[in-house]
């Protein structure tokens, strides 16, 4: 099946579009609280503990989860090696992972990037890789190339949910929303190639989601970061498909510290889950 | 000093503007024809010997190195643990160290990505991190505020060296080169804000040089892509300083593999560097 096709299954089988990001902050990981002064080898521990009781938590819940690559890369390759565990284990788990890298390069850069985590054998396996554009079309080319081969996607950065996000996207937006699209209908109904478009910006989510009726949306913004529910679900086609909504720190951290959250990670997490997916139906 | 100043000293005490790039193309690596079906591991061994070869070839003879993230991405963690050896190393060879890693994300996120490189404690040191940015200016303020902090630079992509570049860029290219030299002029004469500039577009070249006096340039594109040595030194001043002119393949790799090579990298790729600057110098 291809990536498209996946991402609809997983989306019908679960019954919700909630994609739940796993943001390894190192301030707030379980048990950081117990380490007075923790080494990056330490905070790596953590992170990968954290990232597997998210995968548990989110396992036939949810379609998708999103590691946030930065927070591992920030603890190092220990850190890249816990990023490389948590990716097998979501996919072990029955997750699409969607690798949040915003990668981007020309010609075989682009390809190493692409091999890293869209290949069979990737050493960080993702279904689907976040791809920045600004290098120009045929520098995603690379990208989707080992992506087709392999049956993964990638989606491509298109009007992210920053307060700044319109001054360099804009001008380009509607050249590149087009491109997108373009790309996605010569290769069937719904193709490889998805956007990622902020649930922070009402106006540019409909007129996005009308002109772009082949590809499927990455929605970031949600919750924490002002969207509601019903300004991310601007994103979905007619049909209830057609979009991820992503919500990270929401569904995987304590708004402040909590000993119960410490105690059991995995029951927190998958509490919050829950009622994320509810506040998002009901939205 | 600054990033800017260090830059111009090392420039000055070299006496050529040349960047070797580090490039670990799994294929060419030193070593590779040894190994019939190399593991990962195994090739990122090679791929740390490799880099490590080049800082010591580089050393004394240009003002910086830059290493290609992704290179050692697509070798797993084990490329990322030689990734930081050969940041490392460079350093304490006294070259500076331009992290190749086209990094861009919002908020904490970007403050994760340059932690984990700008930093003084950070796992892949580099005294410069190049940055895509097309999230928008509020995205490039974290990097900046951990480059300044630490008297770290920035090189942020603005007129890359492939041939599909003006699509995304053109149409951004005057606000965006704007806004990077107005930020520098307000920190005094050289700010810490570079820009790529591919050698392969020479009017475009023209126009930003004399629209960016106080920004240094990352000129890509020069050998292996086509951009002759009078190309890429349209982006100096007319002080011969403001840009660091990239060789990696070029400099580092024979365009057929050869015994010499394998037998002593560093005598050959030193040689190889030598040549490079020689080309540089009589462009």
């Amino acid at each position: 099946m291809s990536f498209a096709e996946r991402l609809a299954a997983a989306v019908i089988q679960t019954d919700t579009s909630l994609c739940v990001g796993i943001d390894p902050w190192a301030d707030r990981l379980p048990g950081r609280g117990a380490l007075s002064a923790p080494t990056r080898p330490q905070l790596a521990d953590l992170a990968r503990r954290f990232g597997l009781a998210v995968v548990k938590a989110a396992a036939s819940q949810v379609p998708a989860v999103k590691p946030q690559f930065a927070f591992f890369e920030a603890l190092g390759p220990e850190g890249m090696f816990a990023l490389a565990e948590v990716c097998s284990a979501a996919r072990s788990a029955g997750l699409l992972v969607i690798g949040d890298a915003k990668r981007g390069d020309i010609g075989s850069t682009a390809t190493a990037y692409a091999e890293a985590t869209l290949s069979t054998n990737a050493p960080f396996p993702c279904d689907a890789l976040t791809v920045s554009p600004f290098l120009g079309p045929d520098t995603i080319a690379p990208f989707l190339s080992v992506a087709e081969a392999n049956d993964r996607g990638l989606f491509v950065l298109l009007r992210t949910s920053n307060a700044g996000s319109a001054r360099w996207q804009e001008p380009v937006v509607d050249d590149l929303s087009a491109w997108i699209d373009a790309q996605n209908a010569e290769r069937g109904a719904y193709g490889p190639i998805g956007a990622v478009v902020g649930a922070t910006h009402r106006d540019v989510s409909l007129v996005l989601r009308a002109a772009m009726p082949h590809t499927w949306f990455l929605v970031p913004g949600f919750g924490a970061q002002g969207g509601s529910a019903a300004d991310a679900k601007l994103a979905l086609r007619a049909d209830g498909l057609g979009a991820l909504i992503v919500s990270a720190r929401g569904a995987t951290f304590p708004a402040t510290p909590t000993p119960e959250y410490d105690d059991d990670p995995i029951g927190w997490i998958r509490r919050r889950i829950a009622a994320t997916r509810a506040e998002l139906a009901a939205g």
